[in-house]
């Protein structure tokens, strides 16, 4: 007597394979597969055994029992006494991956959307891109808070500025003239949900499908995440000490229409983009009609030599638009981030950007502007400047005294990570992955690249939220991990 | 001797014109604006007369003249005594309409997303969408925001889980399947930033650009947008008294990847989509492998005849992405939203949501589920439901003794809105334009239609946020308006 089955699985039994096509057995996995993740069969119910099914198709019970086996190692199915079950699918059972075919029922952009190993918790040690939480005015932002509710009074609770509160726009642009050396108005400013969706939406309102965006190679994950979700086709380019590498060469072959940068402090190697190379990429971004991101993202924090003005206003009417984030000067579950639209895109994007775009989060919009405005923000600034500083410093004595292992020391002129390069004979991940087991989450150098070279192998360093006193069994322990991550082919000496 | 020229402007007419071609005067003028646009002609600086142009380009001077004129008729230039200007181009100058290019340098999707007319301020009088702000307890929320950040403390500060606070989470898996059928647990609902952000992010997930997705017409225009920045191919579907109204031909001819749909109370007609419909439709996106989404955005105003259970939940594991709001139930500038993923789906989405997605706002979601937790929510959404059913009995009074033009009156089984159909020699356009002068803020039925029919004329006409006392002299004042924007060609009367 066959077994109980699946709802809807005889449908998907009795679709014929091909029997002139491709093998039975991928097409009976790849048939078995799309109709578990498109929810055709549910959740814990059962698949038909092997011969009831061999039967209904007319092929051999082998290749049932393969595909099944198969299934079960993917993740898909599970094997118990009472039969073959679809999983709950509770966790992802393929890894999405830039050469596999994304689910059925989902979009094909999804599989060139990497995922990060891990990025531990929050808090953990030495995660990169995490301010000092706890030294963070948390009462004074409590005050500002409760009084911006209140002055906002039922008026505040309606729909407001798509591009955002105009009291905050003001405020980012006078902070980011004076500091930055942007030019712009407050009309030009548009507050977004972290510099991840300011991406987002350049990319949407400047690139069609397929058109070539250029990304830093390695560089900043959320920006290839935001791409490839507009369909761009991304081509990484190296950085080298003078931050993001591009010649005449690569502009001939296939002019972007897009670039990502960081000219600040390259994400994550920590270079600083030269002014003859910002000046070249500008004229050339001009001349082929390409538009630059310049996502400034850390250069509040500056800790060694001379701050270069930001791209944005280094020659009038650069084709440049200019992100920023409060996530690292303020803290990043405020999630206020913002873009400078260069004013001759003020009219083409205005109207659509506003249907896109909503405003809202009004209350923590005028809260911060009035943080700003009382000069609270240039306190804090001053005082992360300082911590940071002395943070830094105490984990490169920490790294001088007890990393026992061959590196080189990247970055570092501004922001709250630096990075530690090493052989190829330490893979990072391997490293990441034992560190995390002690709740240490460095991040691995090597899952910023598209195309790793060997030397993009290391760990990226973040200082910003770790106090200085753990730095030293910190690095002791990172050590040790280092050295027994080591691949045995690679080993040079007994 | 010429006058001063716009920097680049030589650069451009020197490019010669196509005599061969298209009109000398559509090329000059294409070639004009598109470098105005581009930004290649900086706003403030001067063309060259008409007489140095006409020269230069070996054209006659008329057509010099008449391609300025139209350009200073659109916006692009201002003439002056010191001669012609690019202008600053603070408003946009041009309708970006579905027939019309984008701007070169921007995306050609651009110019598929129509702009409103306008919303007028969320205090407009009878303006759609805006909840009744007055009536916010303002009070109790900002002593959840404070408790909120208080609680949450350092680690709060942090970055959290993408998909949002648990605790909220958990609040609207609760909420939901005790209001409205829906069934999911937490780990299903991902919060959003508003409806808005929830339905790009469907589209990005479940479809390929060029795609096909149903949307009902007249609809809701965020989804539209949101759906044109996704590339989809966006096929209008009627809407009947039934609601979205689609039988076995529509599925014939090109079925959809995903249907958007405001079952409960259709937007804006107002429409309940009905239980053969809803069963219907699930059935034949199943059958075809599509995804539907249902926009509950105002279910919880409930005024009129029993509740019809969410889509969502009317069947084990319908193919529906459930979609709510806390923009009318809360307050606009809130700005939060959630989706509900179907379990079958999270394991092919949540890796590369979990990159595309940040979290944030933690303080106001937290605030936010310990007052559903605590009961207040649903304290408040039962006074709201009581003022806005007044409020409908009012505007209906007011709108039968006063309102003395022939209309029918639609809607109203939910929610904070009434629709008044009018007939078309009364177009709905010029009333809106008229109502605006007046801080009357009905939107135009039309607005809502891709190609709209000569039925879809007429007036939403929003009650949440007007008070009763105002209905009789806006209703009045409407009413004189509808009359005088009444079309002489279709005039029956002397």
């Amino acid at each position: 007597m066959p077994q109980p089955l699946a709802d809807d699985s005889l449908v998907l039994i009795d679709a014929p394979l091909d029997k002139a096509g491709a093998p039975l057995q991928r097409q009976l996995h790849d048939r078995l597969k799309q109709a578990i993740l498109a929810g055709r069969v549910t959740p814990g119910s059962r698949l038909p055994g092997s011969r009831v099914l061999s039967d209904a198709l007319s092929i051999s019970r082998n290749t049932v029992t393969a595909v099944y086996e198969l299934l079960v190692a993917e993740g898909y199915v599970q094997s118990d006494r009472q039969g073959t079950r679809v999983a709950a699918l509770s966790r992802p059972p393929l890894r999405v991956g830039r050469d596999e075919p994304a689910a059925p029922g989902v979009a094909s952009r999804l599989s060139n959307i990497r995922t990060m190993v891990s990025r531990g918790h929050t808090t953990a040690a030495l995660r990169p891109g995490v301010p000092a939480l706890a030294q963070f005015p948390l009462a004074t932002w409590r005050r500002a808070v409760d009084r911006a509710i209140q002055q906002a009074g039922p008026a505040g609770l309606g729909y407001g500025d798509p591009f955002g509160a105009p009291a905050l726009r003001a405020a980012i642009a006078r902070h980011l003239g004076l500091s930055r050396g942007v030019r712009c108005t407050p009309a030009q400013v548009v507050i977004t949900e972290g510099a991840q969706e300011a991406v987002a939406l350049c990319a949407r309102m400047l690139t069609n499908p397929g058109d070539t965006a250029w990304i830093e190679e390695p560089g900043y994950r959320g920006a290839k995440a935001a791409m490839h979700a507009a369909d761009l086709h991304i081509v990484p380019k190296r950085v080298d000490a003078e931050g993001l590498a591009t010649g005449d060469a690569d502009w001939a072959a296939r002019p972007p229409r897009l670039i990502y940068t960081t000219p600040s402090h390259q994400y994550p190697a920590g270079a600083v983009l030269s002014v003859p190379r910002r000046l070249a990429l500008i004229a050339k971004a001009r001349q082929h009609g390409a538009w630059i991101i310049e996502d400034d993202y850390d250069s509040e924090f500056r800790h060694a030599g001379e701050s270069i003005a930001a791209m944005q206003g280094l020659v009038d009417h650069a084709p440049v638009l200019y992100l920023g984030t409060f996530s690292k000067t303020m803290f990043p579950s405020l999630r206020v981030g913002f873009m400078v639209v260069p004013e001759v895109l003020l009219a083409p994007l205005s109207p659509p950007l506003k249907e896109l775009l909503r405003g809202g989060h009004l209350h923590e919009q005028l809260a911060l502007a009035a943080f700003i405005d009382s000069g609270e923000f240039g306190r804090h600034l001053g005082r992360m400047r300082r911590l940071y500083r002395d943070r830094q410093r105490g984990l490169r004595d920490a790294l001088t005294r007890h990393f026992k292992v061959p590196h080189t020391l990247e970055g570092g002129h501004s922001g709250m990570h630096l990075t530690v390069r090493l052989a190829p004979r330490f893979p990072d991940t391997a490293i990441v992955e034992a560190a995390g087991r002690y709740g240490i989450s460095p991040v691995a150098l090597s899952g910023f690249a598209l195309r790793p070279l060997p030397e993009d192998n290391g760990l990226v360093l973040g200082y910003g939220n770790t106090p200085v006193e753990l730095y030293e069994p910190l690095v002791k322990r990172l050590s040790q991990l280092v050295r027994a991550a080591e691949t045995p082919a690679h080993k040079t000496g007994p």
